[in-house]
Formats: structure tokens, sequence, C-alpha cells
């Protein structure tokens, strides 16, 4: 387990108790006070660490998205959901389900044939995201806006799905559904950020003839 | 304040604690014993509310970023940059200045014109993703994944900078950015997460011929 620890970068007692809330597999024991770890371990103590420290999730999310990934019985289809309820913050599903807010949201599926399953994570997050816009007077979210963003959320579904398709077995399928939708929304959420920042200088000039960031080139300082 | 406590539904010893904290402005004081609360209070505990529960921010973080809207000297480009910091997760700008994944997100700057200062902290986040998939050895985000990622982030952007423009005057505008940047990380995560079962159910029909969902019609139960 020493070993382990080395490889991984992560302490003893913290492997130890991932092994008990059975967020990594035991080792083969080969003596009382040993057991062999491969990399089978590694892997896992890495996706745990993606897990809980880009994705956010709780030790017990972690728990419910790994029991998913080793049971070989779920449908991959399924596995989506699994994994994106376990990463939908808690309460996102409370409260949204009816009024205007739900309603124009089932509207919007409509209009994009999103054909999903009612207890889809997705459904109530953004209802409640609207009226939360909604509830602070800031009424901006008109359906052209919810269509942009409908249509950018399908760019990146396409996407994530291309990129579950080009995983080298069915085994690695599964961890890139559950990778991919956590790690999924931090890369979006980076990228917009860029993106917002690239075109509020566009729109919205620095007062005083300030400098606008140089043009970015492919260095790394510069962008 | 028990009026004000009654209107937001927030608990007169979280309202104490959001004044102490310099979430909220405290009431015009008419005697020892009594303040006045008006409707900026009522607005002011509905965006705390938003940026703690949907935003996940600690209450140091939502404290910046309340200061940062209440300072007038800071121009509307800025506001996005001190917005974006703040919800932007601890460690995300650790790590990942340097390497091939920074590289990447400094080509894919030069790819799409996004002239943006090297603190964004967007180049952070994008850049820590990628190594984690690397990490991970889930090597699936390729240039592809990575243009599509930024051509929905355009999108996004555009959007976001329109639901600016449409504020009804130079106040609400900086809350637009605000609550923008918080709300807009849930509401496309939402989205994706109804897009990907969509694509999903598209690409991947489920075994033993289950039913699909039922086609979404614009009401609330079918979608």
């Amino acid at each position: 387990m020493s070993e382990l620890s080395t490889a991984t970068r992560v302490s003893v007692p913290t492997l130890k108790y991932y092994v008990r809330e059975q967020l990594l597999h035991a080792g083969e024991r080969t003596s009382p006070n040993q057991a062999q770890y491969d990399e089978t371990h590694v892997e896992r103590v890495r996706l745990v660490r993606a897990l809980l420290e880009i994705g956010g999730l709780s030790v017990a999310q972690a728990a419910e998205v790994i029991a998913a990934l080793e049971n070989d019985t779920i449908p991959l289809s399924s596995t989506f959901g699994i994994a994106q309820r376990a990463v939908t913050q808690q309460g996102a599903s409370r409260d949204a389900d009816q009024g205007d807010a739900a309603a124009r949201v089932a509207e919007l599926c409509a209009r994009r044939g999103w054909n999903v399953y009612p207890n889809n994570p997705g459904l109530a997050m953004a209802a409640r995201v609207i009226d939360t816009y909604d509830a602070l007077g800031v009424e901006v979210i008109t359906d052209a806006v919810l269509d942009d963003y409908a249509e950018a959320a399908d760019r990146v579904a396409a996407a994530d799905l291309d990129a579950v398709s080009a995983a080298r077995d069915e085994a690695h399928m599964t961890t890139v559904v559950v990778v991919g939708t956590v790690l999924g929304d931090a890369l979006f959420a980076g990228l917009r950020r860029i993106a917002q920042e690239a075109e509020s200088f566009r729109r919205f000039p620095l007062p005083n003839g300030a400098p606008a960031p140089h043009p970015t080139t492919a260095t790394e300082q510069e962008c």
C-alpha cells in the first residue's frame, strides 16, 4: 500500500479510507500484513480523485458512481443517468417539477426533439435555474437565449457521445461516460469563461482607452 | 427584520449572519430595536441564496462577488472576471499553467480568435480537466472534441452577452453578469444532461427491445 501511495501521491490513511468507503477495491492479500496492488488500483485512485476534486462529489456520491461502474449488467445508456444523478447538485430536483419554468423546459424539449425520461435530472436543474432568475427579478432568459443554450448543449452532447464511441473497449466506454459527465461540465465552464471574456472585450471596450488583451497566438503567455 | 424573514423565507438568525458577513446591507435604524428594510434587501437576500445554493459559493466567495457588485467604479467588462474568479473552484488555477494541456488550450484560443488576459480562470480550468483525462488514461479529448466544445462555448457566451444587453439599466447589467456567471453554468449543465440522454438513446438503443422514452410533447409529463 505504501507503493500505491507513492504511485498516486495519496497518503496511506486516505487510501485506507477509500477502501473502507468502497471507493477502492482491496488489494489481494499475500500475508497477514501485506497486500498486492496493481495498475487497476492506480487507475481507480486517479478516478476517485477526479470525482472528488474536479467533480466536487461527496464520498457517498462517488461511491454510487463507482458502484455503477462495477455493475456489468447496467446498459451503457443507463450509466449516463446514474452518473448524471450522482453529480447533479443536491436540491436541484426539489421545487422545480411544476410551474412555468418546468413548462418552458418541456416546450424546449419539444422544440429540440429531445426524448428523455421524466426523471432526467437536467429537467429539474434547468427549471430551477429559470425559476431563480425570475425570483431575482432578472428576466433575461428569453426563449431565444434558451434556444442558443440548447443548441450548444446538443453540440456538446454529440461530442460527448463521439468521445464515448472512441473509447478502446466497453469497460473504457463506461469510464468515459462517468468521467465525461463530471469533467465535461468543468471543461465547458472553463471554455465558457474564456469565450465570455473574449466576447465582452469585443462588445464593451475598456474605458479610457485602456488596452485590450494582446492578440492570442499559439503560445501560452499571450493566450 | 421579521418581515424580511417572512418575505424571503430566510430565518432571522441567518439574516443577521448575512449582515455580519457583509452579504446584506444593514437596514435603516428607526429606533434602538427597530430597523427599516426595503425591496433592495429582499432582492439582495434572493441573490445571496442563489450564489450560495445554486452557485455553490462559500460565504467568503459570495461576499467578494457582492463587493464587486457594489463597486460602481469597476467597468462592466472587469465584473465578468471578478465573478468568474469567485465562482471558479478552488484549486482550478493550480498545477495547470504549464505543460501540454495548457499549450493545447492556448492553441484552441488561437484557433477561435479568443483574446483574453492570461489570468482568465477558464484557461487553467480547461487545462486541468484535459490533464485529468490524460492522467486517467482516458485520452478521448481530441482537438475535434475541443473544437466542438469551444464552438458551443462561443454560442453560450454570445447568448450571455445578449442577456446582459437586455437588462433594463446599468445596475441590472452588473447583476446579470454576476448571476449569469453562476446560474449559466447550472443551466447549461442541466440542458447538457437532457441532450446527452436524448442523444444516447439515439445512438445506443436499450437492449431486449426495452422501450425508449415516449416522444416529447409540450407537456411536462412527457418530457
